[in-house]
């Protein structure tokens, strides 16, 4: 049985119609599906940050759930349209690495280009694919047409590097890859990347401000205070309790977060 | 069978609870609806805006859905309460013209004021129409009550001029309608209105920027280009390939755009 | 039958996935779920504003319904989580006072500390108890799940006083609680507050503009005029007729709005 769950993220805002008008494309092709908004608000045309949004959300979906993510610069070009499937879930977005971080090489069981033009509204637009394209597709499957009905089968996809932190100097540097609406301050450090650091003693630079240690959690810093944690989006994040780390530390998407060993003691 | 399907369309906002206090109406009447948010971000009162927002999603919706539409500036005066039917959908909103694009005089079949009382959250607030009246009417008619148990008959409805191009000195002059999210400018021209024009060769000119031609794709501009093309909203945009025309051309709704044709050769 | 309805009210935003991820806990355990969003904008951390925003919204929904609120600055620390049944509603969110408008004391029929740890997200993290416990257990609610399996019973929780208008030389101070998207001020003017006040003699007066009188509704007042009404709210609102009295009064939250009884006849 076909899931009946159809996740959305776009770069499209929640401002004009357009992602209304892609719920009903899918409800018109599966009127019993379940349709949930991951997030309309990626930056406009920012193909990483829609993919780690991505990537951060999907494994708490259900089986079989049906993900639909444009961001898509490229829209009317040559760039293909994808199908993405996992053990666990299905991927429709353009070929441009947006799936590739939630999709990853070592879970992925087929890859299919979205060419079956009978599955799309007619006449295809040549600027929203999100609706004539994806979202017609998406209602399809939900409504259970078998995903080797979209297309051929192919062997490869875009990728895209989740950018790893660099050794300098004996230290490690990061940058910060995202900034929730708390100001959180989301670095690429993940818990394997600082495992040789000792976690009491590991410290991280941001322009001028350090930041000493690990903590488990926002309250157990002092009201105000600045720290580092891993949140939920299993990467190292600073904060500020109460606050936002953003304002605070006028930091920056693309900001250097270096992170070092203690030498106090 | 009614529809399940219920669009939402107001300029509400999404910060305030009012929105979801609809969905709650409408559940409460009608537990099996499915409930789509076209926008709530229509600016305040704008009721052109509107008009235009819901007239380009709901050829995407299935037969039989209801779109609750509510710009509202006139609540608690005595402009109607209309329940519109076309052959495919049903409309609810103010008699304002709102619903006066979407629902056109070709297409309507049948317009009724909302008069049952016996329909509406009691008692009727003097502000918030949405939830009281509209929502309450849209979750009865989604849990199978008559269009006709609504209230009377009504031959007439406040109608909307779609602003046409006008003609001055042999050339066309147009207006910008709507600014999306990716900064595209919208304008009224429609294919028709453009069809005396060579479409190699036509040009417009915004302020003191000239665009030549109309271009199929945003992917067949350069980056940063800018051009014009027949978008989603089935008008003529300006846009700029991965960029913002309204910030690039410094533009606002209601600015000319003038359509000439070009001499050069 | 336990409901399938459950609200989310929350203080994260629409921009980052969090909201989605919530969604995705939900249906993972009750795929039938019907989740309304009821605002997700309460700035951040804001307790008083969510509780008001909840209180003023679940009186719209059907009994059983499951309203999720999470503004919760004290995430990871030693404060409680609850359940708290009345005899309409169950309200999962931290025991900071969120719920306590909502859900008042003599309504409360069960108050329960979430404990039971089978029917969290495991691991729990320390930084996002939204997705890991209430909506985990909204979930395991919506599914079926009896209401004692959650935890055991308590018989407090924290309160929130919601601020009463003062007495002051003869005049009763009251003050901006909220201001909605259209830049309506509402105040904690109740009915029942002002009732010893003559309704067509009353005045309020905001830094140094008054206001005289209470109108039905907004139509009643000229555009651009300045008045007061009991809106949506059940509370008194300083509106501007098709403008925002914020704008026009230069005004914010926590304001004090005085009343005061008209002399001049």
């Amino acid at each position: 049985m076909p899931s009946r769950i159809v996740t959305l993220l776009t770069d499209f805002g929640l401002a004009d119609p357009y992602v209304g008008i892609m719920k009903g494309v899918i409800l018109s092709r599966a009127p019993e599906a379940v349709i949930v908004d991951l997030t309309h608000e990626v930056p406009p045309q920012q193909i990483m940050l829609g993919a780690l949004a991505l990537r951060s959300a999907v494994e708490f979906f259900p089986p079989g759930t049906i993900h639909v993510a444009v961001v898509d610069p490229g829209v009317g070009s040559q760039r293909h349209a994808l199908a993405v499937a996992t053990h666990r879930h299905v991927f429709l977005g353009p070929d441009n690495g947006l799936l590739a971080l939630a999709a990853p090489p070592n879970e992925r069981q087929e890859i299919r280009r979205l060419e079956n033009a009978r599955l799309f509204c007619q006449p295809v637009s040549a600027t929203f694919h999100g609706r004539d394209i994806f979202a017609a597709v998406a209602g399809h499957l939900a409504a259970g047409t078998a995903l080797a009905e979209v297309g051929p089968r192919s062997d490869t996809m875009v990728e895209l590097e989740f950018p790893a932190p660099q050794r300098r100097h004996g230290e490690l540097v990061g940058t910060i890859v995202y900034i929730d609406r708390f100001g959180n301050l989301v670095t690429n450090f993940d818990v394997p990347s600082l495992a040789a650091f000792d976690k009491g003693r590991v410290c991280f630079r941001l322009k001028n401000s350090w930041v000493y240690g690990i903590v488990p959690t926002y309250a157990s810093l002092p009201v105000g205070g600045v720290g580092a944690l891993f949140g939920s989006w299993g990467l190292l994040e600073i904060a500020v309790r109460n606050g936002s780390a953003a304002t605070v530390l006028q930091a920056r998407i693309g900001d250097e977060v270096v992170a070092t060993q203690e030498k106090r003691r």
